[in-house]
């Protein structure tokens, strides 16, 4: 049995429980953008309840395109008003830089990917420069609120960064 | 006070029955790519544990070029070896069109997104078209399951797409 066929069993053990549909809409109107990271437990570090705010992830959480869309689509079609934006202590993006990482993949299959891999060397500074990115498009405008934070995946707190 | 403070407030309730740190690598494997909507809770949705499983998030749950670099520094830097992919009904990608959305966007700005909308008219036959993207990509080889589901928002049950 695949790990897949075990978390299907989880989700009709889920699904027993469940309390109908709610509205498609965010209801607090909070869009976060956090690492892929399998430590972090976004609804769980936010205190989020189901229907509460987007919640938006990648390697990294960076800040590229696809996210630059998903916010778009999240404040401009759904309502949102804030940004959350979170990196984590002891990512794996701190471990390898993007020309290792393509010379890798060109080595082994002849390809270079013609994307970044978003690595970074300093966590608030790429918490920073994500913020830098989200203020420069032209396309993310709505909200009132983006704030970036970097979570300690030693004690669970997110730590503001200024 | 603005959400994002309560939801600080709520991250240091958490951080009081915080046992950390756990590794780095999912230690089952797995990378989910899911929609961001505010209803999946994904955690919750499959069972998933800290620690367990990468969770890729983002408007639809699609698989543009920002999934694939996600899902190459999961398999190939982080070991997962499967992968879930998640739509779900009453999904705001299915309530507008590329063509529209971007039209509004240079109506009011000036400028037309370069990048896709992403949105789709059917769900079924837009997870597929996902997990065609994932094959078709020669940096994401690594795993022995590829499956994809539609999440039902009233009942919270997975239906897989075949």
């Amino acid at each position: 049995m695949s790990v897949t066929d075990e978390y299907l069993e989880n989700n009709r053990a889920y699904a027993e429980g469940f309390e109908g549909p709610l509205p498609l809409p965010p209801s607090r109107h909070v869009a976060v953008v956090a690492c892929m990271d399998a430590r972090m437990d976004v609804y769980r570090i936010l205190g989020l309840k189901d229907g509460e705010a987007h919640v938006i992830r990648n390697a990294g959480g960076v800040v590229t395109d696809d996210e630059i869309r998903s916010l778009a689509i999240s404040q401009r079609l759904l309502g949102t008003r804030e940004i959350i934006l979170i990196h984590h202590t002891d990512c794996g993006m701190l471990t390898f830089t993007d020309d290792d990482f393509k010379r890798a993949i060109q080595d082994e299959i002849g390809i270079k990917p013609a994307w970044s891999a978003e690595s970074f060397g300093d966590l608030e500074q790429d918490v920073r420069q994500s913020l830098r990115r989200i203020e420069a498009s032209p396309f993310v405008t709505l909200h009132h609120s983006l704030r970036g934070f970097v979570f300690d995946v030693a004690t669970g707190l997110l730590g503001e960064v200024v």
